[in-house]
């Protein structure tokens, strides 16, 4: 069993010290700790489908909407995906110990800066259970402890998977309590103060959720609340190109956070654009709302204002016609969230104002918002997409799971002889 | 006269839109300006220095202590050296536009992450007008909008600064709302709240200070609240050195944050140590508190709990003699700030072990731990140093003030190309 009599804290602290053994393993002890997970998931194929079926069978009984079933679902299909990702992730680079920096200061005095775990990551994630086994194998991958809360749907399940886990990790260098599993979602406002243990928080979820999280958290949280992108299609568009892209960018899966909810339109090519690219969206089922210079041009229902500020996650795009390139711009830089805009326009200068004045984690030119994402961007694996302003932002693969620390070597150097009148000069001198 | 009638909100938009004008300027557009700020407080010496005198007569009649009184002061020579600091600041690498990855994602679809700036700085600082010179040169150098709140007493001088910095930059492409001054306590606080046009805010002053901005904002807070600096004295350290070492980590300048506070010496070379380390710092007047064992060795005060987890940012020292490296890294793990620990060892593997389980952004091994800092790395310029886990860790340069953006080219690229059954598969080949 999983559950444990330990308050949270105490799970915490011991999250916490099998995180500071599991950062100075080796990169193949690491290694070693994700093959033996996946051959154990493999061995226990059975054990985890019936568990599995047991979430579906309560869930189905409870309701849950189809899109919430196919989630929770593990079937050996899934699962042997999930395991096929744990030897993609032990194939990744090692994100530990990779030197940024290495300088004299002075004579026999050497700075070196290098990447390091975070320590402990706290991910909140939907009743997904393949997400589990992923977000273990990059904590582990990155030498961090992760403290994991599932949906409840998928409680079984993931009781299931951690079990195994825990039983392959006791056989390696990897100290079993670097991956705990919590059940309750009372838990969840608790693991958010425990910011003396726990180093970063992933949550994944619903936009309300994630703000959530950020409002009543010291920890640091990688994520983002919304996902409001748009696309530009500037007066100097290919139309043929520009509806290829509108297209792919709201529908090829509207409810990403990287699919667009807002259209922005030159007026010059407005009149001949928005028929053309109306009925391409209408073919693919798109609900279209315009402003007043667009409804003069298509048929389509009335944008509010509280349109431009709506992540759909749907079918349906707000269309909006602006004077100017600047125009567009303002309006992205106001409603948007940072996350990801693009400009359709083969005016080189266009393309170069806009990428450089509009405020957000990706600024793309022909080609569509949807390529926003980790693995496109050839991260290996994504753990989120950062709205905020500092890095990691954007799509962050596991170098968002690792910090750094500066280490110097001396022999005995005091500051007292590089101060002062007869003060030594620094070298500053980098090194291989 | 700088005092305007302007809301602080419409002042923070102001300083937003003028940065977003100055993020696309050029490095040597950025660089002209700083040459015209400095030229332009050269020739405002005598004007600025009038300014200073009124405030330091003030500070005097309402009873300022010394040290703040010397920190106010700007005579003709700091203010010279202030200015070359802006010849240095403009002679600094250029942080912004620095391309991190490039690479070729598929056919024509071509991926860049480059280094922008932030936005909008909000620093508050103490009354120390050589530093708002500082800081704006920061700012403009990484192309960043700056809120400046000074300490009090030095209004009238940050007053005619900013004057002057605003006629400079009149003359150059910078628009002069980069800049702003706040001169009342009352907009600190609602400087924390405008998260939409602020991105970073840099306390400077007391621990306390520093912990209300961290508690009362949701803007990230480059800073660090305590500086609880330890240097463990191991068994196989070389005497000469540790005693050398300890003196000057504690005072070479004890209110420094990277000052020492606690000792921590091995059992099995306390009682040869600790009466030669104890006659150095009582020759330098260090007041020394110890643990019950240190006492049966030296005759000092008695330590408490309480000593463990204080910063005196003054000449007194708490000493605690431990059984082992272990107990001194557990001891260092609970009670510092993550700041910046050190060891004094002639054992490799005891250096190896105490720098990668100690959870601190600097890890020293013989040498003293006042070295951490941003000048003495190399940085060239110190914007803050940080405690938090995420970086930027530890002493912060200007790549602090920038962040980074993702810019996709394509031709018309659709993610459904590279999606389903008939996927195209992605190149991710890096490019120089």
């Amino acid at each position: 069993m999983v559950t444990t009599s330990l308050s949270l804290t105490e799970i915490a602290r011991n999250t916490q010290i099998a995180a500071r053994q599991l950062a100075i393993l080796s990169t193949d002890e690491r290694n070693a700790a994700l093959d033996a997970i996946a051959q154990a998931l493999e061995s226990a194929t059975p054990e985890i489908v019936t568990a599995n079926e047991a979430d579906c069978q309560v869930a189905k009984q409870e309701g849950i909407s189809q899109a919430l079933f196919s989630r929770l679902k593990l079937g050996a299909a899934k699962l042997k995906a999930g395991i096929e990702g744990v030897r993609d992730v032990k194939k990744l680079s090692d994100p530990v110990g990779t030197v940024q920096i290495h300088r004299e200061l002075g004579t026999g005095l050497v700075l070196k800066r290098f990447t390091c775990p975070l320590g402990v990551l706290g991910v909140i994630f939907e009743a997904r259970p393949d997400a589990l086994i992923q977000i273990t194998s990059l904590a582990i991958k990155s030498g961090n402890g992760v403290i994991l809360k599932a949906g409840k749907e998928a409680t079984k399940t993931c009781q299931a998977l951690v079990t195994i886990i825990h039983k392959a990790l006791a056989e390696t260098k990897v100290n079993p309590d670097v991956v705990q599993l919590l059940t309750t979602r009372e838990e969840i406002r608790a693991l958010l103060d425990l910011d003396e243990y726990v180093d970063l928080i992933i949550p994944r979820g619903s936009n309300a959720f994630v703000r959530y999280i950020q409002d009543n958290t010291k920890i640091p949280v990688l994520g983002h609340a919304d996902g409001i992108c748009h696309l530009y299609i500037d007066r100097s568009a290919n139309l043929e190109k520009a509806i290829s892209i509108t297209v792919d960018s709201k529908t090829q899966y509207p409810a990403a956070c990287n699919a667009i909810e807002t259209l922005l339109v030159h007026r010059d090519i407005a009149y001949k654009f928005l028929p053309l690219v109306a009925e391409a969206l209408q073919d693919k089922q798109v609900e279209l709302r315009g402003d007043v210079i667009t409804q003069e041009v298509i048929n389509i229902s009335a944008a509010t204002e509280e349109d431009w500020s709506t992540e759909y996650s749907d079918l349906i795009l707000s269309i909006k016609v602006v004077e100017s390139l600047e125009e567009a711009i303002l309006h992205i830089n106001t409603y948007g969230s940072k996350h990801t805009e693009a400009i359709v326009t083969e005016d080189e200068q266009a393309a170069e104002i806009f990428c450089s004045q509009v405020d957000a984690a990706g600024v793309f030119k022909n080609c569509s918002t949807r390529f926003a994402d980790g693995f496109r961007y050839g991260f290996g694996a994504e753990v989120g997409i950062s709205t905020q302003k500092m890095p990691p932002r954007g799509p962050v693969g596991l170098e968002g799971l690792v910090t750094y620390k500066y280490k110097i070597v001396g022999d005995g150097h005091i500051v007292a002889t590089y101060a002062g009148d007869d003060a030594k000069p620094f070298t500053h001198r980098d090194l291989e």
